[in-house]
């Protein structure tokens, strides 16, 4: 399987602008081309030219490890962004497992935490809502199930992004429930501070998925990807004549056909850690991500009665 | 297309110090006058210094890799501004839907939040507010048409910056909508929260203009444009000097044209993410960003009575 | 110790991906191999390679500087993580210090604070809640027992992760001695404001296990870490073509067995940074953060009547 | 200006440490002597080291580079700064245009954000309050006076730092503004909302001029400027020993000429963006952002009314 | 002193590890050595190796650049949270001048705003409270003292963090005014916000100590510290051997010697940045920050009859 990631990477074949394994391809052709008329004795006067070949390709690294970072910290921001999620989901369940009486109120509030966590996957990865045989199994035939196929059918045919209407379902529950504790004891305004925390915890989960969706949709801007490309390119290109000289047929052709191999890898990196949300193997497990929130809300659920014991013996 | 863009980078006219199809005339030109003296005999004792041309156009590759970063640094700072925009103007119409009865001032609402996304866009371009025909198209002719011709007309009259004025009617429409509140349920202050709430959406509001203005009014300091212009002249000129005896004419020639190109692509690259408002092919696609706002608005609008069903029946 | 450090780090056995010993043994055995075809006379026509060795390594040093840089960030973000819990632990006692009369409730508060630092403690390290005689010592047998060997047992049982049941605990306390508070003076509101900020300190708490987990549970993408092993291991298998000529022997030796050295010890040190809250020696104290917490809630106890005295006397 | 700018960062005499002048009189005169010596025959055993000078300078240049990025840093921090001041101001006008209605408070109000950014230009240029003739014109003669000369002396005569008086001023005008509003309509609690709000923005801006004030008494540590101006002085004094043999007379005059006024070009430009509130042209332009926010300010007392009319009418 | 402190840098007695003057003494000993034997005529096979000691040399400048960049994170780090202290502690008093009208409770306010700021001083020391003459100058003896040696005693007393305590008397005080502000005027809770904003204050105070804890507190971890004397201790060691050939016996003693020396300034320098709070050259002035919050507070103190004046006169 690493080995199929390597080779994968080698010879990306989704690359946003041209076949990945054309432009190998094309490399090693010119390559061996350029080598062919040196070594059939039609020599330019270029001579030890090493040097300049070392410095082209050393500031094509410095470009590209700049451009690995970025496209790292692209990853690493969707990561800390569903933590941020994952954190926020525990806690607005269990402020509505402290605060929330009514049974029919605080049950809407638990299914919909779950199923936020749900919408979000699907409309991150391009996926129908709840469409996927794991996620049928989790939500419609749990012990206790979460959702109804029905369900599930109305809410993929609502317009808009899925997981905002969760968020709406959610803030709609949480201004009822404030509402009626309100209503019944209105001697003391403390419903409405429970209530100002839980619309905050809405908000934060309201910029986590903004913030997904923004890493999704904002890729880093084409040019500096097609002047990548071109440097790449130009380097590549000439160091068949940078090279000979010094390294003969046979080490041209080895440094200039593995160069080609390293920058393809680093470049797909580069491209994997810049959409963080797909099916590779280094792309975050939404799918853990969810369960952790399936698995912990119920446990919220579970520990509900011990809870209250606790505080109230000390 | 990638091809005018590359050369539109080369030659970019519309550098702020001068132009640079002057500059890399003035470097070719000078390239080839000093190879001429040599190639026609005086020549200055310079031999061997390669090494020296390596330092310096590895230092200088090192600085302008720098200004790319802080670049790049502004276009993503460029880009978050506007994903917290379309999220928080998203939130503000849920929490519109959602806590506002009165059908007037939910209107008032819905349509300065959209008309909010189109004056930034506006603003941050220099053109009048609803000026371009696709805008006129999805404000005023769209089914549900958002604002009138003599609006737009009354709008652009305004005095100051227009998408501060949709703020500050959005600010007074929904003190209006909490004061009508808490004088019919004034045995419970909910309504004041919910004040609070939409009030800090409003400040978030405020925020991503205020940060879009300034990432658009503050170019980097002059002094690092015009020292960087300086270290590239420098290095380029004496180029010719330093690799002469070592690459002889054409190859001279050759190095210094491509590395003319190359540091002008980068510099250009540089200077177009630097202004990530405008309309180039690497900027920031205001119109698309509009649009999301616009249709994800009409959803939360479409879904309001299906969300109420569903948190009331659970 | 620092030998033993040393050397841990060198011969590194609990590598993710296969035993560090068997790579570092590889390319010795691999070096000698190169090294002996060429002693013994069979010479492929590589002459002058340094330069290139030079680019290689240090391009392969540039890559891994910029993976100890994200690593220690992640190491920093964890001692963050805990300093903010610290704070925030001991402004939460101070507030119930200050705020709460009813003993129990305050009582349950003061064990609660402690009880969730340890948790978290056992939590990140993958121990059962108090598990280890110092943690027992500090906890049941210290002069005021913070918890029994019941409760110890009791909270063992439960589902979930437990820093979050001792949240769901401190979150229930405050909540009701808000109620109490409130029952007794409804004239003026301040106990809501008193709840609101205890609520937002239990938030940061969260926030900070939260964190915690994600960094505990984010390594690095796979890619990165095959990648650079990749890099690594191809360099060092080059190296010995390409430093034959210039170091000889003895040198190309020396040179190449110091080379895979250094590499693992800051790769070592790479992987080392990436998981902070094991017990190795870089790692963080978790322990004595624990006795911070445990301490200066006491302090803050113990203060408390001299505190009220000097508010009142000036 | 661009070649006087220049030629001031070359020839920089406001060094903090000793007059870059003398230091590069210095430079050069040790540079010629060296070469004097070796001209005239007394030659050290010292060959082929142009390597060292390239590691050396590269090294420098590394080190400065860092420097430069740090002090960028500095710069965009105090530009960000001025960014949130100019729009907190805005919102704290818009806010009170809409919800204070006692026309005295409102003015005071009004008058005070203005007076508040021109206290911060002058605090941050060391200078007294409203002492420039622009500034004058702009307060004290424009159609509607914001201050009196006599106002102005007492501003002057007051001890501390002159901004915090300003924001005394509006706190103390809100709370009246929230008391009055809270007597009249005493039934519901909205307007305690608004003070809050309006609270929360004038502490923004006392966060935003301590901010600034920290960029502007926090100069980087003595020690590293020091030790800077060793390394470049070290290397300078070496560079002639090492360039000899390579490039000859000329060539090392020229270089090491050339690297003398590149090294003080770049300190000289990391020195400018390290303090960013001075009158240099890389220098922020406060007297355009204090502009800016008058003018905003008018722009939204003038749009006052046609707002409360579109917020009635829809 | 600009002298003593270099030549401390080099010779820093104070190392954690083991006194770099040994280290130094070392190294020269090891490089006088092998020059001896060389010279003596014993030579094993090693030429022209100068590259491998630029390559070696150079990643070790990368490496000590980078953790000068994490160490002035630090300081830096530490001078904002300062920053921050004294701008929260200003505010802290400007709104205890506008809103607490008692008279001992404002005192009580004024004095420990104050008393704060030397404690925490003190305990970043690692000083008793008050400790030294020109702090009981400042504290006990000016005109308006802020304290008396018998608090001074009893403080020291107490058990744990000084500055916390400070924090309990001032949250203790301010509760006390709400809670006195809220019963006279009870028909509006105008006090519980300012209480609330009071409060926030209070817990930005108690941050800001606490982040200063933990930038004394966390050193980076043992394992980088060894790692970097470890390549610095082989790099330094195998440079005899490399650059003998090409520097002879003077050169190669003098680059050796030099390196030892300006590796020694820069870890130093990163070692004094790393702890920011103390006695050194370039640590953080504390004296001149504590004494800038007793002079602006005792400049709020003085103005606030003016202020006063001023917004009801408009």
């Amino acid at each position: 399987s690493a080995a199929e990631q390597l080779s994968g990477f080698i010879c990306n074949g989704k690359d946003t602008l041209f076949d990945q394994r054309y432009f190998i391809t094309a490399i090693w052709v010119w390559t061996l081309a350029v080598l062919a008329v040196f070594e059939w004795g039609y020599q330019i006067d270029l001579t030890d030219l090493a040097l300049l070949a070392a410095s082209f390709n050393g500031f094509l690294g410095f470009i590209i490890g700049l451009r690995i970072n970025l496209c790292y910290g692209r990853w690493w921001e969707g990561r800390c962004l569903w933590g941020k999620q994952i954190f926020a989901s525990i806690e607005l369940m269990q402020q509505s497992a402290s605060w929330i009486d009514d049974t029919k109120l605080y049950d809407t509030t638990r299914r919909y935490i779950v199923l936020f966590a749900f919408a979000c996957k699907a409309l991150l990865r391009d996926e129908p809502f709840c469409s996927t045989k794991k996620d049928q199994r989790l939500l419609l035939h749990g012990i206790v199930p979460l959702t109804t196929a029905e369900e599930v059918r109305n809410i993929n045919d609502l317009a808009g992004w899925l997981p905002y209407f969760c968020l709406e379902v959610l803030r709609k529950t949480v201004t009822k429930a404030a509402q009626q504790s309100a209503d019944l004891k209105s001697d003391n305004g403390l419903a409405n501070f429970q209530f100002l925390q839980m619309n905050s915890l809405i908000t934060d989960l309201a910029t986590c998925i903004g913030g997904s969706i923004r890493v999704k949709n904002a890729p880093m801007p084409l040019n500096t990807t097609l002047i990548l490309k071109f440097l790449i390119f130009v380097t590549l290109s000439m160091n068949p004549f940078l090279l000979y000289d010094l390294l003969g047929l046979a080490g041209t052709m080895g440094v200039n056909f593995g160069l080609t191999i390293v920058y393809n890898l680093l470049t797909g990196l580069a491209n994997e850690l810049e959409q963080p949300f797909g099916h590779d193997l280094g792309d975050l497990n939404l799918e853990a991500f969810c369960q952790a929130i399936l698995s912990q809300v119920s446990a919220v659920h579970e520990r509900r009665q011990y809870a209250l014991v606790v505080s109230e013996d000390g």
